[in-house]
């Protein structure tokens, strides 16, 4: 086999999925005086005089990303176009081509699929995004989908992860942890299935956090909210993997540290007490959960009076020199490192 | 499973992929002003005021596109890059941005990925594409390729697949069949190596063919060589699927019919020993064997004197009014229906 002709073999494990497209993509130089932005940020910008687009592509593998026995096909299908749609939202974009790219097995019918695609279309319809093409392809096992969306924003209305500056106000929007207390509850109510089919999944009165879990939602919301107060972001990302995650990319890569006080990350009340069911911190949900697809920005301290006043924006925390470090300030008082314990699907289902 | 769930099932293999695709984008309409065209060419065209963007993405799958017992992981890097390049050029346009999406199972070391990155590099490189991002992700088991490929044109130089008109000249590039011949090569040497690992592939000789399949290239010379002799194509398309497949589409999509003269037809002396060795017409190779990625277009009548002092392009027939039906004229001068039997990955492998 070609792989092992190697004489070195380094494991997947050990890089990690951000260790390995660092390796994978070093020293890259553009080509074309389009390329605005390459790898590095939500999505890629290319240059379209007044006008960028702006790209972005995301693999969701079965057995990796998403469990077909809890989720069902229009819901992934759903998904599997928000996330993307919330790559754009996070540059401060407009959603508005998607192509997509299925690979599947011949366990699943023509009709598998139609459910599968009914989700994408909804999702589109309701963000407003035309379904321009893609690929359909077999697959030996399993099912493999790829989707990439392309945005619109001026040149001036794009927002990168690094342009954070000292002092920022640190925002989030609606409430985080909650997609990741979705999802122990249905890996808990599928392992009770499992043992005894005849017990009916207990899912009642956690419409909530399953809906976070398996229906996430692109905040294009909060762009028009920001718009309308004349807010303009400093830096923004999407939660994909838990706000430590990506809040240290914005500290990282705009050359800054960072503050977030413990008891100003928004927990919604169900989230809490599922977790207290699972004996975890919420705030370990919210820093490390991921999925939560809510925005997370940096703004001018000139726009405090403002943001205070926007429901569903919650000041967090703000932006440091780079040599005061990242960390979670606990109730009492305390300093936490803040550490990237999200999501890392390279290391977590390969070990 | 949720896919099971509904009363009727049809099988993937009754619908075959362009069936397939058919159904699952029935009805699209688009909502932006900027989509100029969706699904039904080489790539999706997008509106930026005087020059448009070009999109296509294409799927490689283990197991099913790709083997990697004879295909060395550089040169499946390669090639996945070179076919998606193929389907920009196709619309007469440039290939300038490229993310890429992988999916591994951990039998992958990250020497193997970086082999099959230094192939999609290297084919970037050539064709002057930037690497602007993509993901990488684990999978239970195999490797899964996506790319995406973003071009531009000016608005008047793209050429889609259904603008033929009656009366326009067929033409090709370079030659047809090799890569197909290629295939069955390294099919028949891996099943003599897997009866008797002591027995050496017996290869020599056969590099043209070979290269065609592992490493095909897209024909940017061909749109420079056009370019400079002032002809533009009034219809195009590459040829992944075979010469049949493909002018069907330029024929049905232009509501014309065809008439292509066999002995026009061109094909290169190692495909045709090599076919002649498989008892394969090497006429049927061309046309149903696919992936030799070169350009199949129809240019005006006008152009014809300009055209045949093109080398390497070869005027092959031409377009008919619709009720005449599309044909292969033999050298005897009988006519036989052109029907699609190239590489239909759903019907094929799923069967």
């Amino acid at each position: 086999m070609t792989e092992d002709i190697s004489p070195k073999r380094t494991e997947l494990s050990e890089l990690g999925e951000f260790g390995l497209i660092d390796r994978l993509t070093a020293g890259l130089k553009p080509f074309n005086a389009s390329t605005l932005k390459g790898v590095g940020d939500d999505c890629a910008v290319i240059d379209h005089g007044d006008h960028v687009s702006l790209i972005t592509k995301d693999l969701l593998i079965e057995g990796v990303h998403f469990d077909l026995s809890y989720a069902p096909l229009k819901h992934l299908g759903y998904k599997a176009a928000a996330v993307n749609i919330s790559d754009i939202v996070a540059m401060n974009g407009k959603a508005e081509q998607m192509l997509v790219g299925i690979s599947v097995s011949n366990r699943f019918s023509v009709e598998a699929l139609e459910e599968l695609y009914a989700g994408i279309r909804l999702a589109c319809e309701r963000y407003k995004v035309d379904l321009v093409g893609g690929d359909t392809t077999s697959s030996v096992s399993g099912l493999f989908i790829s989707i990439t969306v392309i945005g619109r924003a001026s040149k001036d209305e794009v927002v990168y992860r690094n342009t954070a500056r000292q002092n920022d106000l640190i925002c989030v929007s609606g409430d985080l942890g909650g997609a990741y207390m979705g999802l122990l509850l249905l890996e808990r109510e599928k392992q009770v299935y499992k043992a005894n089919p005849q017990m009916q999944p207990d899912l009642e009165g956690f419409d909530y956090i399953l809906e976070r879990q398996l229906k996430p939602e692109p905040r294009t919301d909060v762009l028009e909210k920001l718009r309308k107060a004349g807010i303009k972001p400093t830096a923004m990302i999407d939660i994909s993997d838990g706000l430590a995650s990506e809040i240290l990319h914005i500290a990282k890569d705009s050359g800054l540290g960072c503050r977030i006080y413990e008891n100003k990350i928004p927990v919604d009340i169900v989230t809490a007490e599922v977790a207290a069911e699972f004996q975890i911190d919420p705030v370990t949900a919210a820093m490390n959960g991921g999925e939560d697809y809510e925005l997370l920005f940096t703004a001018d301290v000139n726009d405090f009076e403002k943001l205070k006043e926007l429901k569903g924006i919650h000041i967090i925390g703000h932006m440091t020199e780079k040599a005061e470090g990242e960390y979670l300030i606990s109730e009492g008082g305390s300093l936490y490192p803040i550490e990237a314990q999200g999501f890392n699907h390279m290391r977590d289902k390969q070990a």
